[in-house]
């Protein structure tokens, strides 16, 4: 019997939305069946990140090996260091039935919609622009010019959200929480996903 | 500024499959905003069912006249008894922004989807027909040969799942209403339905 292959889940949204924190909330007690394909970068680490855990940390000559040998299903370069997606391991957890939850930049979703088009597109917004800047700031890591330069590219971001399906508002954590999870679940019932099942059981009449 | 209209959700499936046990459950516990839009039938009361609350208990000629002045969203004659929704409800509470559940027979689904084409149809269907054929003896209330003609009619209405956004099994009662609660949650994130909240806030880019 062939078996059901898993859904590509992609949280994506502007820079400083906090992505991060989301995606860390729903593994924090993730859905049986649900697995986060961990991102490449070729940034520094910040306080707290664990190689392997938040990202497989490269150096730039590393990351640049890997898009050279095809290894990525999508990369970006972002106020000037690489994130990407290691293709294998999705490919290979897809197949298995699995789900894969991808956190990845705008620009790399938009390579992902084109190679993986019944994907699912989460959009994750922050309840104000004033709010994103606040969030930026509060990070305390980046510099007045990379603040500047990264609410630039947010604002460019947010104009993305047309290539989405769903659209989620980061207000409260563990609210966008429930409904990225929501989504997921309704999505497994949507009627041209499962019409194998469905034949099946049609099949008795 | 213009309120967001609510959903219409439209549950439905064959014969026999526990669209009224799920419902109830649904409303044993509902979401803030959901409305449950009770319909009314010409069939008798069964034990335990009560006018207003299950159905409004109508006699067929008062049935009839609701046809003919055009009060029924729509309706349907099934195993010699009239079921249909008022319209003017759905409508009215719509418009308030609140979402409306439906629970109807397939004949009538069909009805709304040509009227509502966006709203939410949920098409619950049982683990087997075997276990189909089970609920509807164990209901207890019908003739050998009225169960007969519910089977026959459920095979019937089994074939029209295709015309259905989302199918939900209906093996446990809690886990189907966990699926229907998740596909509402879903809907109300989907990008299109908040074209007006976000461009509100792209305003300020």
């Amino acid at each position: 019997m062939e078996k059901e292959k898993g859904l590509l889940i992609v949280l994506s949204g502007p820079s400083g939305v906090g992505k991060g924190t989301v995606r860390k909330e729903i593994f924090s007690n993730p859905e049986r069946n649900l697995v986060y394909s961990i991102s490449a970068t070729s940034r520094p680490k910040r306080p707290g990140e664990v190689d392997g855990v938040d990202y497989f940390f490269k150096t730039r000559e590393q990351f640049e090996e890997m898009i050279e040998r095809g290894e990525l299903l999508e990369y970006t370069e972002y106020v000037g260091n690489y994130y990407g997606t290691p293709l294998e391991y999705v490919k290979k957890t897809l197949e298995e039935g699995k789900d894969v939850f991808l956190e990845i930049e705008v620009e790399g979703a938009k390579q992902v919609r084109e190679k993986f088009p019944d994907g699912i597109f989460i959009f994750l917004i922050p309840p104000s622009l004033k709010e994103l800047e606040k969030r930026i700031k509060n990070r305390g890591t980046e510099s007045d010019e990379t603040i500047k330069n990264r609410m630039e590219v947010a604002k460019e971001e947010l104009k993305m959200m047309g290539l989405y399906d769903y659209v989620v508002e980061n207000d409260e954590v563990k609210e966008a929480c429930r409904k990225i999870k929501a989504i997921i679940e309704a999505e497994h019932c949507r009627r041209f996903r499962i019409q194998n099942k469905l034949e099946k059981l049609l099949g008795g009449c």
